[in-house]
């Protein structure tokens, strides 16, 4: 009972209005927060996530209300500063969404704060389970983070507590394995692409290859060319791409690397 | 009724005893299919894989019998012609499972041979739904097609024609969207490992962004610092990987490629 007065007497505005603040909001709005304010500077952005949780939109942000007891940015990590900078009330908990961002970016300008990382890639058409999506807080006090974890913990379940240096490796560690991985999806379509095959047949490998790292070391399973030492199927494959093209200099270092750690 | 006495007429001896032997064997078998032997240079492998489908085991490839219909040889690629050389029989079908080996391989040695390229990748300790795996099929005739054809279609839901030409650039789309994903998740395992942070952590993350590109196109949803140009936070990540690492190389290689590719 305590729980869900306090969700509802608690008041949050959303600083931003891309693809994390979206979901994050809606996320919070269905687990029966009140977010009073959206912020984004394009007023139709901010208008377009409002009516979608019952806020109001605001596009300047020396307007933003100071009765509200949460500030979230969910904005692009060197914006973070240039808001916070133009927000003059205290006694209030504000909030980035950062991988890479240290909580101390708020120092300067705010007593409680904090951040709560959504470990996942969002899209804004695609749904997201956010009970499976990891969230990584951290609190500029104990009090702070006790607040920011009971906030979380309502819409996540997997909320864990991780400094900023931490976050930092952790985000560097998602680059390699959502941004980079990503990337090779785009170049191996470039390569069937290029011989007119369906991308699409690759599908049941790719997904095999991302099910199997669910309980086994990736290095223990690594197959492949590079992994076996096949140095014949290796040169046939770079003379297959074209010299100084980045698919070949990616073949190079990956295989090297393979070679080296496995 | 022609097709499953047609199945149980057929015989076949399977050449080789790894990954890849071993679930198209039990494909073959749990659809009704006779593989009356299977050959390894090592006995006792040719023994365990032999036990689980009713097979005999072959140690000596001259001994290998020549009353059966169809040969595979599901070995690694530098094998398959040395194994071919000490086969004297003909009037049979022979066919490799490799995607990077012509088909041409065996045409010194065969009249009717052909290719049989599951697009998966096999652990020994991992159940895979056949049905599901793309099969690519090349027959030295028509007529030699069509067997292959029908033999494979029993197992897979998914049977493509493809040239040996278009089936190495395949097998190289391969080797980028799963033997180099898989090292992606190694190096974001280490980078994971090295600050204790739970590997599993990323596991939603990689999921999504597998499930993503079932329905768009990956080159459309490319995230991260490098599509977003985000100097700053590639310097920094820069920094956090140590020099001359390969890490650092495969960083500033995919980087490139997303900055030129996005």
């Amino acid at each position: 009972m305590k729980n869900s007065s306090n969700k509802k007497a608690l008041k949050i505005v959303m600083i931003g209005s891309g693809n994390v603040a979206t979901h994050l909001s809606s996320a919070l709005f269905n687990n029966g927060y009140n977010i009073v304010e959206v912020y984004s500077r394009t007023k139709k952005n901010a208008e377009t996530l409002s009516k979608k949780i019952a806020a109001k939109p605001i596009s300047d942000i020396k307007k933003i209300t100071s009765d509200a007891d949460i500030y979230i940015f969910a904005v692009n990590d060197d914006v973070v500063k240039t808001l916070a900078e133009k927000i003059f009330f205290q006694n209030k908990i504000f909030l980035h969404t950062s991988g890479s961002l240290s909580m101390a970016v708020f120092k300067k300008y705010f007593q409680q704060y904090g951040v709560l990382y959504p470990l996942q890639t969002f899209s804004k058409n695609r749904k997201i389970d956010f009970k499976k999506v990891p969230i990584c807080i951290e609190g500029s006090s104990k009090a702070t983070e006790k607040i920011i974890f009971e906030l979380v913990n309502k819409i996540s379940g997997n909320v864990q507590k991780i400094n900023s240096e931490k976050r930092k490796v952790l985000h560097l560690a998602a680059v390699f394995a959502n941004n980079f991985q990503n990337h090779l999806y785009t170049l191996a379509k470039k390569i069937t692409d290029s011989e007119k095959i369906n991308f699409s047949l690759l599908l049941p490998l790719i997904e095999e290859t991302t099910a199997k790292i669910k309980t086994e070391n990736p290095i223990k399973i690594q197959t492949g060319p590079a992994a076996r030492k096949d140095k014949k199927t290796m040169e046939a494959h770079l003379k297959m791409l074209k010299n100084n093209s980045s698919e070949k200099e990616i073949y190079k270092a990956i295989s090297k690397s393979i070679a080296k750690n496995t």
